[in-house]
């Protein structure tokens, strides 16, 4: 193989009750990736687009180059290669944005080696893009990402990524208000302390929820989509958070909340139709307030990165 | 039907990661109730066993007559009942002591009156009899012994109760050794506030424990097994805990912690054979302590209370 192009999906942090250890893909917006094999022995990047020049073009601070460069060198691999990112999704979305880039490069770049890792064993290199871009090597947006579906992250130490199963007729809708909310930012607001109480809460949603995704069951899930802890102080940055939520819901969505730090938020719902709609009520609230947005209704992504013709 | 006898199960609150949602039901030990009809149109204690004289003879303030006397006036019915409650585990052993009485008597006037509620109906009467013994309306004991397997408390507002699956081969190997710890110290130490860090390393567990049982991993049950929050503190009160939880770990047992708000520790087993092991190993470190202690090695019971011949 000479070339590859790859797709990697944009995904959902948090997903209402499980801050930092739930994440779904979505089928669009995503990246995409191109790295044709050079002669010279070196990594160069010969585009970046759609970022509107925002992405660092070092090699080693890009967080799709990055990923490349670092499977190569655990690989002890000296294969030149020319790499062209395209920016499909939003930067700075709360959309994984960076996750989907690093997924990008680690699997492009082992598909064009010939799949010397496994999908399971390029998790880390990505997680370390997420590191690059970040500052953190968060996973739960890398890892659903990478291997599609619902992901739960048991745990860091040790890294324990159980992939959940899906419910057949579920989809997303997933709107990106044209607000920019840094995910330091989000991350600096939230309480260090919290009660146990809402923590109790908040860990029996989590188990509801786990437990819908296995029984198939549409109720139990949207009862389980419920954030005690990090939305109610979070939701403070997102004008129109409360309007776009009911609008949601009044669609019929299952359940609605931030998409990982914010801006972007999504609904759960039992069909496409209806996520279609809570789409339009979403993007409705934000008209109002005078915000520009972007509407992504999408099925569950199952299946993680594609190879593209 | 004159009389019935019924037996309801201890029960395993907490279970490691689930402070306060999470429980499973025992085969043994348990409570017995004996109803009988009389003409009378009251209720009357005719005797209780087995509890040294501990539990109230004022039929208000039992847990197992009061809730009799709930359902009665709930059905508008004003049948006369004799009661013989068996105490046939030991009282404050963090083993759903009063649990096990209150259902045993919602079960048995329930079955007693022709079954004009269903088991799930009976569920609030029963956490009633908790609030009569322990001051609060808690589930987690209540639930798995009247609904039997394991028991996901998601919600107490609305009240939320989801059984989930088990696994074929799993067995319960509990310990109560003879110390006195009551619930309302066990409460009293625990911390109001707690860390966002391990609040989120908890519902991790959490959930993964649910994807556990759902997807039949043994492995994946094992190490979700770990409490951040409540163990830490609440070990304090139980000279020998980590030993006992080694030497259940050194006996193979997936998963080991204190039963409820304890004395009593339990673990979790794959296969009988180690859960015996486990128990002995348990009973092994409170003997060289020179603490009494009584074991209980049983499959997880997937049916609640019984009626008995």
């Amino acid at each position: 193989m000479e070339s590859i192009k790859v797709f990697a999906p944009a995904s959902v942090a948090n997903v209402a009750c499980g801050f930092d250890v739930l994440g779904f893909a979505v089928s669009a917006p995503g990246d995409e990736i191109i790295l044709r094999k050079n002669s010279t022995g070196k990594l160069q990047i010969l585009s970046i687009e759609g970022d509107d020049g925002k992405l660092p073009r070092d090699i080693e601070k890009n967080s799709a180059t990055a990923v490349i460069k670092n499977i190569l060198v655990h690989l002890g691999n000296s294969q030149g290669i020319d790499i062209s990112l395209f920016k499909k999704m939003p930067l700075g979305s709360g959309l994984g944005s960076s996750a989907a880039s690093s997924v990008a490069g680690a699997f492009a770049v082992n598909e064009l080696l010939g799949r010397p890792l496994s999908v399971r064993e390029l998790l880390p290199f990505a997680m370390e893009g997420e590191r690059i871009a970040c500052g953190t090597a968060h996973a739960d947006n890398v890892a659903p990402s990478l291997l599609g579906g619902f992901i739960l992250i048991r745990s860091y130490e040790p890294l324990d990524v159980i992939k959940l199963p899906s419910l057949k007729n579920l989809f997303a809708a997933v709107i990106h208000p044209q607000i920019e909310i840094k995910t330091k930012d989000a991350r600096g607001i939230l309480k260090k302390e919290i009660t146990l109480r809402d923590a109790v809460r908040q860990w029996g949603n989590v188990g509801g929820f786990v437990a819908a995704l296995y029984s198939a069951d549409y109720g139990l899930l949207g009862r389980s989509m419920i954030d005690h802890i990090v939305e109610p102080t979070r939701s403070i940055l997102l004008p129109g958070y409360d309007q776009v939520k009911e609008s949601a819901m009044a669609a019929g969505a299952l359940g609605c909340g931030i998409s990982g730090s914010g801006p972007s938020l999504f609904a759960l719902c039992r069909g496409q139709d209806i996520a279609r709609k809570a789409g339009i009520g979403m993007a409705k609230v934000f008209e109002d307030l005078k915000i520009e947005s972007e509407i992504y209704v999408s099925e569950i992504n199952q299946k993680g990165p594609q190879i593209l013709n």
